[in-house]
């Protein structure tokens, strides 16, 4: 059902600041960057193989990134799975007992499908489910 | 350097209802455990295509999983790159400002090379370079 984990969004206080430590510390390349003004983020997705970071950077204090900086500081925010057929694998995530945050599956960055899981039923992991660009990989 | 997100690693407060959660509710398939005294941990690698999740228990209170529970509560414990070479990629996240916590590579899970690196130079994210165990992938 999970294929791989697609990426790791990393909370930061400086998104320009992290990218340069990322690609200067990890040579790490950013291959997409995107503001998500309905989710209050701006992101770089950083290439690691076929894997990513997301660098994710609060575009106010009354956000979720912003309000998890607040309350836990700056560090990894959640873990995302790549799945083939997000529909399928949200529906039989949500009837095993997982909270979904997303009830249906929503547009996520670079023309991604997405959805978030409540960490409440996953012992503290914010999880996503995540499924690839049509035409992407 | 880095070749792919290797893993990610979840403090757990049980590792065999986590277990058992990560293979109902996301039909990951644990392929390796073992009991780490030496870091005060008992773990379990969940398969995620090439990717694993990392389940970690403590095997007591005064020990970095148990601490870090106490602190945080289970969630997120660090990120693992897997690297072709350790001591060449310590070396270079080294000379480019990044505090190790273990200065030397040392044996991690399953027969791979370890090395962590310290979360106060990298905004808070408990990272680790692995390399595989010879003969493995």
């Amino acid at each position: 059902m999970f294929e791989l984990i697609d990426h790791v969004g990393i909370a930061v206080p400086d998104l320009e600041e992290a990218v340069a430590q990322y690609e200067s510390r990890f040579a790490m390349k950013a291959v997409h960057r995107e503001t998500m003004e309905s989710q209050g983020v701006a992101i770089a997705m950083m290439e690691v193989g076929v894997t990513h970071v997301e660098l994710m950077e609060a575009t106010g204090e009354d956000t979720p990134v912003g309000r998890f900086i607040a309350k836990r500081g700056p560090g990894i925010h959640h873990v995302a799975y790549r799945v083939d057929d997000i529909a399928k694998a949200l529906e039989h995530v949500k009837a095993a007992g997982v909270r979904a945050i997303d009830e249906v599956p929503r547009p996520g960055a670079a023309g991604t499908t997405v959805a978030f899981l409540h960490p409440a039923t996953l012992g503290g992991v914010l999880t996503e489910l995540v499924q690839a660009a049509p035409g992407g990989h």
